[in-house]
């Protein structure tokens, strides 16, 4: 199911009012960093966050993050960011979606999401637009809308957002 | 004494009950990043840690680390992933793994190991399956039963554990 | 608009006094390491620092950064590199290239940019010559006098250091 | 001047009773990692530290460090392989190995070096044995007796340190 140009993703991206992306294997190479203390950095991406910037300012689109892990780290990126939506250790993302979908009174082909791995599949199916890195795991590929040509932490999430921006402005110039 | 589609590593992933594997090399790209106060950190992949978790909760498959290395940061690893086994500054991982099979009662054709450099080898002969990351020496890919098609800490554990739970649904399937 | 043999870029090495740059993406592959307590890391090349070294003792050409980020370890590094110019979160680089040229008293055609993304351009604008690494958004790609063969943090800005000197040691022998 | 299974490099490496070993892009990447305290993190590779064993352990061939950088990260990771030589902040290589060769009885053509960058070349010219990473810089490609296929921080001083026991086994089985 993926075809970045095909015209189902335009009618797809039309609609989004906000984004939101799992953390490890898209807004990062999947790597963590452990010291004797366990778990200190995870690795992100200058070129998503203006993605994030952009999605807002230019089309007015919201982003958020739902992982499975429980990482601070990941709600310091959030905030930094200016995403509205940070939810860790979320073990069923599609009722994490369901949650933000009724606290903002949206509906679910108002929202895309962003998934690399086999968790990230009830998600996809609880959005109107689902994409993955070019490196995600065979499962998910196959049940994306939109396979991207960069890999997660690489400017997936970034190329995810520029798709998005042509397409609302494809739609406004009509 | 690769292939990874052989009759042979079905026979082999079916009886398996305990993965062990090497940390530098696997778990990681085999960086270590040093500091003023000496070793730091290490990078370990997301992905791995969803393999380690699919073993136990889909096939009833435990885990464990063997390294020579004296890294508390592996321990911590370890411990965030629910592994059941970690040793720690083995010099001698073919006298670590028969310490392992006779606390846990398990013979050597119902373990396997994963390694990636010339230390790793005896731990090979003492285990049923033995694999390696694609970039592992080349004495390494030479010995292993299988030689796995992803890097070390890019995913080659994850692809490891992959394999085992396909072989043994298909084996459940019979 | 790229070409790095062409007669142009020679002309335009000839006049620099000065050479200033994006900090990520160009300085460093574009990654950020978070911890708990927020943004902890980036990585920058040793090559990079011998370029900028290079350019100084060589052909009396100095260096500086320009940042949209507000990370101090940007200011440690340019510190440590001996440049003449710093300047953290500024949203307008070509208004802060301006105030350099005015404190300088250089015009801007004795001025090189390096950057990697759109809100590089506005910079592009303000000086003789303008380059970008290899994996620099397709928008500066177009935008930029010179496309280096290296990606950013990984060699790019010394690339770009010894293209400089070889025209500046072409001009002198002439 | 490359060529790995030449002749004249069997009988380089024959005399060698130490390999010496630029730090940045040779033991690592030539990434250097800042916070806001400056300089803190280096990459090395735990394969590298194999082969300091593996010349030591097999070979009776001792290694050291010499780098014009001052960051004790690299006095740590040196003390961890047990080398017997580190000098940091060197601003004159072939001046250093001079002192070295002095005060351990050493004649040139006992010594190896490993260089990447330009500042490297004199100290090629002051030992038996030259090698470089495969990411080197041109002159210095050019001017080393070896080229190795792997890359700095890659495991590119583990293939010499493999090279040269490859070749004192050879010459032990004459």
């Amino acid at each position: 199911m993926s075809g970045g140009d095909a015209p189902d993703i335009l009618v797809r991206a039309r609609r989004l009012k906000l984004v939101l992306t799992d953390c490890d294997g898209v807004l990062t190479d999947g790597g963590v960093y452990y010291s004797d203390q366990g778990e200190q950095l995870k690795r992100f991406s200058i070129r998503d966050g203006m993605g994030v910037e952009r999605l807002r300012i230019l089309a007015g689109i919201e982003t958020g993050i739902i992982t499975g892990e429980l990482s601070q780290s990941v709600g310091k990126r959030a905030e930094k960011l200016g995403m509205v939506e940070c939810h860790l250790g979320s073990k069923d993302k599609a009722a994490t979606i369901k949650c933000i979908l009724a606290s903002r009174g949206l509906n679910g082909d108002e929202v895309a999401y962003v998934g690399d791995d086999v968790n990230d599949l009830p998600a996809f199916a609880a959005v109107g637009l689902a994409a993955c890195p070019a490196d995600a795991m065979e499962e998910v590929k196959a049940a994306a809308h939109l396979v991207l040509a960069q890999r997660g932490g690489q400017g997936a999430f970034r190329e995810f957002a520029e798709i998005i921006l042509k397409k609302v402005a494809f739609a406004q110039a009509d």
